[in-house]
């Protein structure tokens, strides 16, 4: 697939897209898919409901109500829905955008670069087939969700972010379930429920974003937030050593499966317009990218090439497409690149270092930078938002939190103020290789300089000495900064540093990521983060093994080591599990306590004091036979 | 292997057992087993030393001097050594245990249980042959390293532990890999070289434990203590459904080979004894075990009838075979119990749930708790560690931290005054389940209850809802729980709650809690403790593939994934990495900073300023290509 496509690939190449592989699109076990509607009738929020069996009589023999989650997985774990790659998905947002009066259709795409793929008789095989003009702001309006916020309009995406984020917890009846903690939110503001109203002001105070290009009406609305769920982004991508058009959709498709909130393609070479096309319109998550990496290809790798005309042609191209945010190295100014030099591992970012070498190359500020307020123009044309690059953050834990890295962060503090100035919706990126008691100074930094804007973390990986495990050493990180404030976790894989990552390290790297966000929301207090982990452990109790797996964020994983103990269908009903074999069993001897508790009281501690033997007789004839039987 | 052993048997096991598969024995890449010498000539410690390679000339082109690692292999990964399982390891400690003058051998196991294994004629096929006889305290004498530190004595095994803990660092002469950041150490008294006088006196403050049973001198000594490097334990064991001895061994063998600190045996099952003697003889690191377990077998697994003469019983044949340590679930008091009935998931402890339905079955207090002294005779009679086991322990988020698992906790601190009353090493096992806000909590209550005496924790989870993924969750709760003091993390693999770990689970298990233990290290500011990130780092950057995969925790793996990508060994010298392929190169960019900066000076901030086009002309001429031939 490294070599351009020849004509004849077509067909293969539409078979292989229309077919994505089951492996990423069959059902997820236990669960189905659920829609909860809104104030409109084509406002449907998509959940994932878990079925729950009964408690088997011994515990008590009640019902155990469904317990929805959240789901990034769009319609390919719907058996409902019909995939039709080459089609796209249904434009769901396409009435809403157009509702708003303030848009118009392009009669032809407005990038220079974009028309000459578009016309390339060659391309023919590798184009996504039909793909809808493209929409841009009308004369003088900006349509950006921030922008409707601070007017005070609740848009219909903001309604369908509150639903989504509720997770129907107004549903969950069981006191038992809503039980948790009180949370530590370091000065977030946690709401009980969030209301559409809620949304919209957090968008319009710029402390969330909702990542929604008008070009891509397809996508499932979310939101990023400090005083939201926390947030995972996967990343995926070809490379010059690696795959083409087919495999990045199912890299798309995968990733979401497992919980990537948002994906970045990250794609280079030679079909990377095409490449991009065919993943947006079949992505129910917004997608980001990195329009350098894009630009450089345009001038040949040579980085002092680059110039405004040919980034701002590369953004209009991908923002026309549908791409709903942009990564921006806009704060590696000249006078930072000096302070990397004596770095251990100087610049790491690529676009970082692209941007640093073209500051060198010229010996002029980074054109990002002085065409900051044009970038704006063009974000709000079409609803891009920023994802402000950390083009200097450490690459070891060495040469983290130095002045290169500080300096950088205080000049996206300043570029978010000049964005929110356009009603630019705005996030930060973030570091990088951290260790521990260096992670909060990070986080409170950036909510500092940076108003608060979300702050979007790679890792951080709190020590550099085990590759091929970096998913681990990051997930720490992760889960310490998500705690600390941070809205949205982008991955790592334990390919980092070693190699591209393959389909099993996407999904480990999710995964870790997925667990790490939550660990957050817990710690947070987010109202009703809890409910999940408790079902999952009375079902644990209860030895319900198939609703322990399907409670569990990869219910496949789950079953497949299970088996591998204990393979038979019989012990998915055993009362003991393969840890403690058929004696010693701790659940079965705390169900005597509860027995015991339940006749006698939890709390009659002087008698218990007083030592009655003849209860102790009674225990012994009633209870002490543990393994009844049946 | 579950059936008993017939002698037909004998055999093959011990041709299994000479026979220690090549996996867990050969040599770990890139590194060799060196000793560093201490006052005498039979103190030899034990490390790892990386060799590196030169600097690439274009990078500058130094030598780097090779870099030590602790090493918990023992003989194992050492070509010069020979291996024979039958015959055990060398007894290195045996001359320093003999010359304190304070034991006696004793002409037969005190054990009665111990002696009818010894005599049953049925077992010779799966017996250790030529154990030695057991030795014990002499009359009125107290063995423990706590007692010789109060008395002011300066073990060898305490010069031991200092050598090691300081990994020669005193041989590191470069600056750039001794740089580090301040710690932040919430207390611990972190020192810049560890002195054997300072070992001794943090044992002697029950600080720090240094679990080495008179009968176990093939140990190596280490410590465990919030004011050393964090330290894992990996669990090994069979099970009913499960494994005979010699794959026990081999388990043992793998787990030290990744960095197990020390292993318990959870093995029950009916040669649990004779199992216990051939890992004991074959370990350099100590062995842990939970004496109750095979109380219980041999009592049937009829928990109600357990009584402290056959525990005792159990207590000593351990000891007497050389367990290092015993977890004692002498904190699970009566009254305690019934607090756990309205739990979602009750006691997850085996022991403490076999004790707990003892209590309840005798409405009797806990008779590890009223022969609490009597157990203490023992320990020191041996010198054998108290792990005070939390039976009580929260198996769910909702339950950490509630009145059960904290009263538990109180009763364990009164316990530990009693044992150094006794001059016996203690530390305190800690959860469980415990989402992250709750953490630092359970650390600030066992240093205060427990006046600092090591805490021994599992995890915690930080959340319930990725089983398959649990060490994961706990290595984010281990890694902060480290960092806060606790002294040693007990791993959790893959597995937990769904199966048996299986060899890949457990070197997954230990890699993510070497992750753990080496993040809360650096954290803590334990000085040197970046020297590997630092050199690592630095050979990442330079493109020293090999290099970086000796440095990483997991030579193989990083190999391995790096190969998947790129296996082509031209690509291990290649100046790029498949992650951005061969153009787009950040390292090498930086490398461009770096020369320009050399050139220039970094502070040059004014010149950089004004922007002079001549030194951007040159920098085009000179540096621009940054893909120079070669």
């Amino acid at each position: 697939m490294n070599a351009s496509f020849k004509p004849e690939a077509t067909a293969t190449l539409l078979q292989q897209t229309e077919q994505l592989s089951e492996s990423v699109t069959r059902p997820i076990p236990g669960s189905r898919k659920i829609h909860v509607g809104g104030s409109r009738p084509d406002l449907r929020v998509p959940m994932r409901e878990i079925a729950l069996t009964r408690t088997p009589t011994v515990f008590g023999g009640e019902e155990n109500a469904p317990v929805t989650v959240y789901d990034t997985s769009g319609p390919y774990t719907d058996p409902e829905a019909r995939i039709d790659l080459a089609a796209g998905l249904p434009a769901l947002r396409a009435q809403w955008i157009a509702e708003r009066g303030d848009t118009e259709l392009l009669p032809a795409l407005s990038s220079e670069f974009g028309r000459a793929r578009e016309h390339d008789p060659k391309l023919a095989a590798v184009r996504f087939p039909g793909r809808p003009l493209p929409r841009k702001a009308a004369a003088g309006a900006n349509v950006t969700q921030m922008h409707y916020a601070r007017r005070g309009i609740v848009t219909p995406e903001m309604e369908y972010v509150a639903i989504r984020e509720n997770q129907r917890l107004e549903a969950v009846r069981d006191g038992g379930l809503l039980a948790q903690h009180p949370g530590e939110s370091f000065g977030a503001n946690i709401q009980k429920i969030i209301t559409p109203e809620f949304v919209r002001d957090e968008i319009a105070r710029g402390r969330a974003i909702l990542p929604n290009n008008i070009n891509h009406p397809e996508s499932e609305p979310m939101i990023i937030g400090r005083n939201f769920l926390t947030k995972i982004n996967a990343n995926i991508g070809n490379s010059a050593v690696s795959s083409g058009i087919a495999e990045e959709v199912e890299k798309l498709v995968w990733s979401i499966r497992w919980g990537g909130d948002t994906v970045m393609d990250l794609s280079t070479g030679k079909h990377i317009h095409e490449t991009r096309e065919w993943i947006i319109r079949n992505s129910p998550v917004p997608i980001g990218t990195v329009p350098i990496y894009q630009a450089l290809e345009k001038v040949d790798g040579r980085a002092e090439e680059l110039t405004w005309e040919i980034f701002r042609d590369t953004l209009i191209e991908q923002a026309e497409q549908g791409v709903d945010y942009f990564t921006i190295h806009a704060g590696v100014l000249l006078r930072y690149v000096p302070l990397t030099a004596r770095r251990v591992t100087g610049i790491v970012s690529r676009g970082g270092s692209i941007l640093a070498k073209w500051c060198l190359a010229h010996h002029k500020e980074n054109f990002l930078y002085t065409h900051f307020e044009d970038i704006c123009e063009i974000m709000k044309a079409y609803d891009v938002a920023f994802s402000l690059g950390d083009g200097l953050r450490p690459g070891c834990i060495a040469d983290a939190n130095d002045a290169a890295q500080f300096g950088e962060l205080e000049t996206l503090g300043e570029l978010t103020k000049i964005a929110w100035k356009h009603d630019v919706q705005t996030m930060i990126e973030g570091p990088g290789h951290v260790p521990m008691q260096l992670i909060k100074e990070n986080m409170d930094k950036q909510l500092r300089e940076c108003g608060e804007a979300p702050f979007y973390t790679l890792g951080p990986l709190t020590t550099d000495i085990a590759p091929g495990y970096d998913h681990i050493t990051s997930a720490i990180g992760a889960a310490m900064i998500g705690w600390f404030g941070t809205a949205m976790l982008c991955y790592v894989t334990p390919k980092e540093h070693l190699g591209l990552p393959n389909r099993q390290d996407v999904r480990d790297g999710i995964m870790a990521y997925r667990i790490a966000a939550h660990a957050a929301d817990l710690a947070k207090g987010h109202p009703g983060a809890q409910v999940r982990d408790n079902a999952l452990s009375k079902a644990r109790f209860e030895f319900r093994w198939e609703d322990q797996f399907h409670l569990g964020l990869d219910p496949e994983k789950a079953r497949e080591f299970h088996d591998e103990t204990l393979p038979k269908d019989a012990h998915k009903l055993a009362h003991f599990c393969s840890m403690c074999g058929p004696h010693f069993c701790s659940m079965k001897i705390t169900q005597d306590v509860r027995d015991y508790a339940a006749e006698h009281g939890v709390d009659e501690q002087a008698a218990l004091e007083a030592g009655m033997a003849e209860k102790s007789a009674q225990f012994l004839e009633q209870g002490a036979q543990v393994y009844r039987p049946g």
